[in-house]
């Protein structure tokens, strides 16, 4: 069995939505972390019987360690990759891979010369439905793809927030945070390059002045175009259309409605607000450990209903199935439930770093996306198209 | 009780889709019609024991004439218009109003100097559903409208059509015809002008030359936008997300799935299309009248899936009811089941005519919407936004 010790910078939300994985996946070996969270280390010494350092830099000097999680906040993602690769560590970094493209180029570039992998995630684009529609389209079955059709509809911005996440400049917002996973899936189905975009993004809370929504048309360079929709304002919720299960494979509970808009409405400030969103997280005082919550992994996890439209056929990913509505008659393609939760990305990870299969998801595919999410926001703000790559 | 008698022009498709609608509704009389289709004018003559005429100036002419449903081909919907108009008779003129912005305002202005009235529809705009959400709106209990999805998934290019109806020149397309429901019903609810659009429009059958799909993003001058999406080459079939209702008000049945496909895979020219066309409607050899069909009138009918989201809630407009999503919980209003299908459109038009109020589809109205769909064509062309109105 080829394994991965793997170092964790950055012990928040992201870590505590990837350690169901880590755990449950045997090829996975937790050797250290860092985080400025006391609590957060403590818990994780304690749960992993390994050091947590205050600093990314001791973790990257710890020789255990093949390759490093950053899963820290998005305006560290750059600096710590640099630091990783500048010890000789892979990089497994969280989506978006960086708030610019020069940022990028740079973590593409001290990847290469230090010769380490560098890979982008865990983003949506991983999930195993729309791997295996991809796969489909490459069959050439069904011909082009000729148009698809990407919405969700959530609570995002409602949920717990650090102030820089409701402030677009340095990286907050639904077109940062969200399109970075819608953008990923739908120009792994495309498979094509994305040649331009025209986007409208809405920004309609004052009290929380970011990005909350955005629609766009995402043109490729064979013809086909892309509908891409987001509402993290919604009271409807689009899981009703993935079979009520949602983002993270979990069954939904009609009960639940407008449980963080409630949630939220109780918090006072932006301080509050910030320790309650530390407070879910791993070492948190209401954090519940995998172990306790028993993640339900019934379903694939998925980013809101889908449906690719090619010349004889539409596909349609959802979490427990694929639906192939060809011209003759509708397939309903079952999907194993997962063994292990995103084990997509581990996957991915160890075939690079002991394989050196070149993974998917790497600096140049990750920073094809953040150029469209940026692209998106420069559309809505100068109200024409913005072409990508030009 | 306040009657019209009602000459009929064009005895085709969308008269036989409204027939149930003035068999039903005791306030309508139908009195006359005109049909260059021998079979159609003896079946009208059979069953309302009025005069069926080759053109449409005789049935102008005939004093018993109150208004003239006007459902000949998009292309003769202008010069109709002019000779209904002539003889003092009020207009109920099909969607597409007409094929350019210049005969809309021939038709505006002739009906103006004529002092009749000019109601365009049916059109989904007037399906009850949509009616009661735009009350609910301006009600002002949710807000500002700040976000619209409106999309459909049909069959739409593999019905039997005429020759013109794949040509875009003449007419042709999804834009023409479908666009015309979907722009009309996101206006109504949006409540604000519409200020410019980028669509991409799709055409990737090259049996079938047109325009079979678009997306198209919409913005209105209080700053909400709205995404509208429709393919008609779809296999996929949007209806399950209305509840398996179609946009008659019917039941939808699993069997019939690629049913439209294969009935056309059987057609060998252009000709034999036509008369299958013409076959299935009144008159025509397969044509069931709708005392034997009996149409299903268990729900409203409707044009897709469509979700507006205000400042404090989603309104979801479906077939059987309205689904509130507020901040604090979620609503079902229930919708009784129509008395008489698509009896909106005779409400507004008695109204014209017996109470002169002013019908909301009227023909500056409908122009509007021309214009978008006309802007939607251009801006896929040249490949940028247009502005409306401008
Ligand atoms: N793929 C997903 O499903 C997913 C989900 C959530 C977040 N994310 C991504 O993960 C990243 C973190 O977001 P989050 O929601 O977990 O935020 P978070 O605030 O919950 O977690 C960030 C953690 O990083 C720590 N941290 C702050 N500065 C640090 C530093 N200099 N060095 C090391 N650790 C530091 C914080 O104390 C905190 O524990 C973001 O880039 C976000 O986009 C991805
Ligand atoms: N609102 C709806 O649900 C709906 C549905 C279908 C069609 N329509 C509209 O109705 C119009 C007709 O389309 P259709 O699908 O019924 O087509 P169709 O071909 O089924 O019917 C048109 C009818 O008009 C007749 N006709 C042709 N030339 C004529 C003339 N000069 N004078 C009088 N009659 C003439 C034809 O013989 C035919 O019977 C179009 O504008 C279309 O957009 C609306």
């Amino acid at each position: 069995m080829e394994t991965i010790r793997l170092g964790i910078a950055g012990l928040g939300r992201a870590f505590s939505l990837m350690l169901p994985t880590f755990i449950a996946d045997a090829r996975v070996k937790l050797v250290g972390a860092c985080d400025p969270r006391a609590t957060a280390r403590a818990q994780f010494e304690a749960d992993f019987d390994a050091p947590a350092f205050e600093d990314v830099g001791s973790l990257a000097r710890m020789p255990e360690v093949d390759a490093i999680y950053i899963a820290s906040p998005h305006q560290f993602h750059a600096a710590h990759t640099r630091i990783a690769a500048a010890h000789g560590k892979h990089v497994l970094v969280e989506k978006p891979m960086a708030l610019s493209l020069a940022e990028c180029d740079d973590m593409i570039d001290v990847c290469r010369s230090a010769n380490v992998h560098l890979i982008v995630g865990h983003c949506h684009s991983f999930d195993t439905p729309y791997l295996r529609t991809r796969e489909l389209i490459a069959s050439g079955a069904f011909g082009d793809v000729k148009m698809i059709q990407a919405l969700n509809y959530t609570d995002y911005l409602y949920r717990p927030r650090r102030p820089e996440e409701l402030n677009t400049q340095e990286g907050g917002g639904a077109v940062f945070s969200q399109a970075a996973h819608q953008v990923d899936i739908v120009r792994l189905l495309a498979g094509s390059r994305a040649t331009r975009i025209r986007a409208a993004v809405g920004n309609w809370d004052r009290a929380r002045p970011t990005e909350g929504a955005y629609t766009a048309t995402l043109w490729f360079e064979h013809g086909a175009f892309a509908t891409l929709s987001y509402n993290g304002y919604a009271h409807f919720d689009s899981d009703e259309w993935t079979g009520w299960i949602g983002e993270m494979g979990q069954a939904k509970h009609a009960d639940d409605y407008g449980q963080a808009r409630r949630k939220l409405a109780r918090v006072q400030s932006k301080d509050e607000e910030t320790r309650l969103k530390a407070a879910g997280t791993y070492g948190g005082e209401s954090y519940l450990a995998p172990s306790r919550t028993k993640p339900d992994t019934r379903a694939h996890q998925h980013f809101g209903p889908l449906i690719v439209s090619c010349e004889r056929g539409d596909l349609r990913p959802l979490p427990d199935a694929i639906f192939i509505y060809g011209d003759e008659r509708c397939e309903r393609h079952a999907l194993p439930a997962p063994r292990v939760p995103r084990v997509e990305v581990i996957d991915e990870l160890i075939a690079a770093v002991h394989g050196d299969i070149a993974p998917l998801h790497d600096g140049a595919w990750a920073r094809g996306t953040l150029e469209i999410c940026l692209a998106m926001l420069r559309s809505s703000h100068e109200q024409r198209d913005v072409v990508i790559g030009g």
